[in-house]
């Protein structure tokens, strides 16, 4: 017997919780429609979606409304290649650009030890995302390298990750259509902020990649997208137990963004700044940056079966970093995506931003304290990100940061350093890192970077 | 500054009281928006639609909601006629057929005291419905009059009023817009049980005519389109805030719906029953009809002025419906709206069922209860009612009971005799009575006709 889109929206409404089948069915009713066959109407979306905010999902049916997105258009599976497929994903942040290095070291770790078909033993499906809001977005930051293919198909991914380990792509459109139209309702009917549907939207578009495992880096503090940390450790739970729930091992790391990670926040100059990792020049600003890459990296390691504990994870990846095996990986994934990997020889030089200024310390004291949100903002204002999907980003533009929390200044020492593509597009965002850069007499306490680990 | 709709659902959402403003603005965008300019979309609608249905609304939201409705399109207004409108409004119920004799009661009390300007001193704009579900409907009743008119425009309304006192018509298409547009989105995105959008719709409607004050039936009981006694007084207390917060005097009455009301149920059969009680023909199960039309009645005629009491507009009411009066202003509407007036000489001669079917009591016993909404629904399936609107209705369909719970019956005494126009609608109807009439050797619990009576 059919199930009627209507009777899932009161049973919701009503606060009961659905059965699979009703899941089910609307997900499929949604996937299936067509503009002459109205199987289901955005306006029943909308109100399921606004019944769902108000009323929550158990874990059963969060578990199922995942799965149903997650099998509503093709999935990856890397199952013939006999290897370990594992991911990271982040909730989002200023200057994050751990996916770059975090991809090469596991990589790297794969190729060296391959399966006897040849593999290499971890392989790394990465599907990103782009720069939305104030937070970048790791795809855009690829495509700034020249000639670098992030629109591979299934088929492709699974050659590059045979050849590499890793691969770095975005969504394709055949990949959990039932988010799309989900997300593009929720965007302007209201619902965006829901745990529950940002959980099944995330771990929908993962779980897609048939992972073994996954690492969740969920931000906390003034640049996370949840308001609070309460509001960000429930989001971590729900994921944990949606990905465990359909046999994923996952783990969640809570991790603070109350500042830019590393030095670099934009497109272009967060490239420069991993290739500089990876090649052994470590700037002062990204050690911030290589302690949360090398977690997460040691997370997934220890996950892979490849390190004992979390925290030998963390050594062994550093080592990866070290010993250049990381760079080596970079490289063979960038080529195999068609990147130009000349560039990496010198990456100021491709650095060409034609307005550049820089803020200095208003007066002597301690760089206490920032709204991270503003500064992401301002960074998106400078060119580098978008104000709705679709618009283009400046490759060039972006902030240097020259100071972390808690560091001394010294009135007149530069503070942080803004690149645009436009003279005129520095004012504003200079004016709202002006206003949120507070320097005082006494140092804030400082945080630890990792708050918090979520496990099932 | 235009309000944007997607931040009336975040309001409304997050459990904010919704400014003037913002409401006033949504159903603006609702009414103004074209193909073209999607103001706001259908999927905003619902979302913010299953807001309210979570969050609800406190009086002046309600209150500010219901006037944006009501002067979303062109509006009745009686001003010029410089006489007390009034009106009733009943949330619909099975044989409930009150509005036909309240309209002439109220016109005759009108017609017989003259404003200096000799308009009637009442005048009741009688707006009503169609069948819908388990319930009947005035306008289905009223057009199985040969020629009568309810598509009358307001100019042809007033003139009538003028003329007769009362107008019995329908919904114009001009009349409250945002109602049908919210309505049919409510249908179908599970957000009609609010009662703060019943009372919206409702009031807003009704508010339209310009009433100097309105009496509100609100059914409780088997039949009643609220599931429990609470909710139906919860929608009551709602309305009657809402009218008096704009200047609308209201009482509403709570009243039994636990079998159907007078001796028959259906379309022409309730007319006749209405002119048989108007010609001073009084058939004995018409008893609990004519004491609520007069208690109705009498509230009215109270709010208007013309009795001191309730109770003494009941009386007048009754002596208005005995002396004739009431039977020659019926005729005066009747016939002002192009109905064939003749047929009322011998309105039995005038019901036509091509198919009868007479149930009898299977036992010795009382009739001890009933499911009212399962009467109104063999009504429905006997042809009376419509299934979906647009649907045609039968004239010649209907019920008539022969029996009021707590009678006392024969094993073999006709209990209920349908009506319809094939004989191959009767068996579906014939069951569910059977079902449903139950016998039983102890009197029930006599329940008062009126439970409760609210005012501001």
């Amino acid at each position: 017997m059919p199930i009627h889109p209507i009777d899932v929206i009161l049973h919701k409404r009503d606060g009961l919780a659905l059965t699979d089948a009703e899941i089910q069915s609307f997900i499929r009713d949604l996937v299936d429609r067509t503009p002459e066959k109205q199987l289901v109407t955005d306006a029943q979306i909308a109100s399921l979606l606004m019944a769902i905010f108000q009323r929550g999902l158990d874990t059963r049916e969060l578990a199922t409304l995942t799965t149903a997105m997650r099998f509503s258009g093709e999935v990856f599976d890397a199952t013939p290649l006999h290897t370990f497929t594992i991911d990271k994903h982040s909730t989002g942040g200023v200057g994050d650009k751990t996916s770059l290095l975090i991809a090469p070291i596991l990589a790297a770790a794969g190729l060296s030890k391959p399966t006897p078909a040849g593999a290499p033993g971890i392989c790394v499906p990465m599907i990103s995302g782009r720069s939305l809001g104030h937070t970048g977005g790791t795809l855009d930051k690829l495509e700034t390298i020249p000639g670098f293919d992030t629109q591979l198909n299934l088929q492709q991914l699974a050659a590059v990750l045979k050849e590499c380990g890793a691969a770095l792509i975005g969504q394709t459109p055949r990949i959990v259509p039932a988010d799309r139209i989900l997300y593009a309702l929720r965007d302007h009917t209201g619902t965006v902020e829901s745990p529950f549907l940002i959980c099944a939207s995330i771990m929908s578009k993962k779980l897609a990649e048939s992972l073994n495992a996954l690492v969740l880096d969920v931000k906390v503090g003034s640049g996370a997208f949840m308001p609070t940390y309460e509001k960000s450790k429930f989001l971590a739970e729900l994921m944990v137990r949606t990905g465990e729930a359909s046999g994923t091992r996952t783990a969640a790391l809570l991790t603070s963004m109350d500042e830019p990670l590393g030095r670099f926040s934009g497109n272009w100059v967060e490239v420069w700044e991993c290739v500089d990792i990876m090649q052994g020049k470590r700037h002062p600003m990204s050690a911030d940056l290589i302690e949360l890459s090398n977690i997460l990296s040691g997370w997934m390691l220890h996950l892979a079966g490849r390190a004992a504990t979390p925290e030998a994870g963390a050594k062994l990846s550093d080592e990866i970093l070290t010993s250049g095996e990381a760079y080596k990986a970079w490289l063979k994934i960038i080529a195999a995506q068609h990147g130009d990997t000349a560039i990496f020889k010198d990456p100021a030089a491709f650095h060409k931003p034609t307005a550049t200024r820089t803020l200095t310390a208003s007066k002597d004291g301690y760089l206490s304290s920032m709204d991270c949100k503003q500064v992401g903002w301002a960074v998106q204002r400078l060119g580098a990100g978008r104000a709705k999907p679709g618009d283009p980003v400046s490759a060039h533009a972006g902030i240097e940061m020259h100071a972390k929390l808690g560091d001394k200044l010294e009135k007149g020492q530069p503070l942080v350093t803004l690149f645009a593509e436009d003279e005129s597009l520095l004012n504003e965002p200079e004016h709202m890192l002006q206003q949120t850069l507070q320097i005082s007499t006494t140092p804030p306490k400082p945080q630890p970077l990792i708050r918090e680990i979520i496990t099932q």
